[in-house]
């Protein structure tokens, strides 16, 4: 047989996702799994008539930036929630998905050898990703401050990535944090990629977006999602915010890659853009709600997990398990049937915490797994 | 500003969405323009209602590897159709579009400084994705046969791209090409990625799937396209077949870079798979025969266009035309409101032709349009 490419063969599975495939399997054989692993929440949306969209179109391509009427209302929510600007003709593309998205732009800016600092733990594609345009991943360990990253900024260094929310901590960045990044990136003439896909995901605390301290662009990158926004994660809608030199890239990119997303969903998303909104609002609120409740019955228990009360994600320690996290959430889906993702997909340096989603299950149920995973860890301390 | 990446700014932008960009913003200015220039056919197809899908699943992420139920109908399709078999579990993967499903197979097998040999005319994307994995693209001149394919080999050659049925010339490789194919991969330790996207728009030839003639796909990668044959070219769902260990590869490649095709779509086709065909057959074949009477016209008004009868492109010669391709189709589009894709999009070797694709007019809007062809062509000479 031929060769592959080592790059791909070197990379490793999506830690989260080889996990939900297991649990696909277990499923497969009418096992009942208690999923706390899934990177989506599960909401309660209608599904409207698709004959009401423009037929004459919806088959067909979309203008390769996404179609022109989403892009436009993106604007106007953007403008109105988050104070930040950008022109819908020039500065957004619209992809299958933000995963799409952060690669697309890290083939727009990346030359083979530089060098992209990140903090673990880390969004388990942020490494492979960089890898897969032969661009070195710098994942600072955990769990230091974003004021410690300039030691780690050498002369390869072209961007950072920060992910706010972010997934798995749950932590916002405060304006001062964002304010310091800013700062070295225009010291260091870098990039800052701000990962935001869970930005409606905050609880009781401010969110700002990177592009409201960078008007211009002139750094910042922002990515954001509607799959995860909406509870549609397998529409694969996301975009990119950026000046206009980064998107005419990403442009090119995405005409060689995927030209566009999905155009009839395209068609729902601007047609029912306000209208979804207002179902999900209350939903991400009860979710919200249930990360608070599901971190008080850790407390209560006694798992300690990172600080964080965004996004619908906990990532809680193991210790003094003797288990590498890999085979914690291996034995943990084995005997237990509950799933949970090893905090190793999120870093070397996390290999005692795992990643707790609260979105699929209810509260009785997440309360559940925790005290599994707390008799575990007490199993095998 | 940061720098950006040199192989994506290099990167030409993809010639028939530039092209069918400039359409889309004079349509938007109240002009009314004849298209010959798009990657697509329109059918006449109903869109049937989605809530008879399965609720709770078509809002959430599918398998990475493509909904199950979905790999079957294609398994089943292509044993009947093409007498090809596949399994279902293990080799195939639906992706986001057939173009994706090249670009991740691309960066699945090629190390940087790899050779990839391919014939011109080639679709746009080929050298781009090639580039973008830092390989290199090497173009065969127009007009060589694939029995030449051996001396453009060297030690660094890692596979051969064939695009059968071929895209801009509508020609079908014969089961003796195939075989010579496969024969220099077999000598050379090469792969061969066959991109069978129009393989339902043939014209009373036969049409043979390379991986009929390679069982075990040993060198064999084949690409197909629901997007193409069912008219929904903007849905995005391609797929790849080939052996166990490729398409592992490309699975871990499309979690980090996709994760799935938009779900709702992907239970839409597996739902109405026959149904969809059934109605697209004779949609596809009244293609193929107005294909043939824009070949019959073109003979008769002295248009010369390459050898082929098959998918609903031709590629048309401009000589003795003084202009080049791009000034030849700008000056059409500006002048004329016909708009082409220039051949140089195609390959350095096919600056002297152009793109029609005769799948969105009818026949008689196609003959108008290569009535303005011709006077453009003795306007210039």
């Amino acid at each position: 047989m031929p060769g592959l490419s080592r790059v791909a063969m070197d990379s490793t599975e999506a830690m989260s996702i080889k996990y939900n495939t297991m649990v696909y399997e277990l499923k497969q054989r009418g096992k009942h799994v208690l999923v706390m692993s899934l990177g989506e929440a599960y909401f309660d949306i209608p599904l409207f008539p698709m004959d009401e969209l423009p037929q004459a179109e919806v088959h067909h391509y979309s203008h390769s930036r996404g179609l022109l009427a989403l892009r436009r209302k993106l604007a106007q929510y953007f403008h109105a929630e988050y104070a930040v600007d950008f022109d819908p003709d020039e500065e957004v593309i619209i992809t299958a998905g933000s995963k799409a998205a952060i690669h697309m732009t890290f083939m727009s800016i990346l030359n083979p050898g530089d060098e992209v600092i990140y903090s673990e733990p880390a969004w388990v594609s942020y490494p492979e990703q960089i890898r897969l345009c032969y661009a070195t991943p710098v994942g600072v360990r955990y769990q230091k401050s974003v004021y410690e990253f300039e030691e780690f900024i050498t002369p390869k260094t072209k961007a950072i990535v920060i992910n706010n929310p972010h997934n798995p901590s749950g932590q916002v960045l405060s304006r001062k944090e964002l304010e310091h990044i800013l700062d070295l990136a225009r010291k260091h003439n870098l990039w800052v990629l701000s990962d935001e896909a869970y930005s409606d995901f905050v609880w009781g605390e401010e969110f700002i977006s990177l592009a409201r301290l960078d008007p211009n662009k002139e750094h910042a990158i922002v990515f954001n999602s509607m799959s995860k926004n909406y509870g549609i994660s397998g529409w694969r809608v996301g975009y990119v915010i950026a000046n206009k030199a980064v998107i005419s890239n990403v442009l090119k990119v995405n005409q060689h890659l995927i030209t566009c997303p999905a155009t009839i969903l395209q068609h729902y998303l601007a047609r029912h853009f306000h209208q979804l909104l207002e179902i999900t609002k209350p939903q991400i609120q009860a979710v919200l709600c249930k990360r608070k409740q599901v971190a008080a019955y850790m407390d209560q228990i006694g798992l300690s997990y990172l600080p964080g009360s965004s996004t619908f994600y906990l990532f809680a320690s193991i210790a003094p398990s003797r288990l590498s996290s890999e085979e914690f959430c291996t034995r943990l889906l084995q005997d237990e049937y509950v799933s949970i993702v090893p905090g190793v997909g999120y870093g070397e340096s996390c290999d005692a915490f795992v990643r707790i989603s609260v979105g699929a299950a209810s509260l009785e149920e997440n309360q559940l797994g925790l005290r599994k995973i707390k008799e575990l860890i007490e199993k095998t301390s």
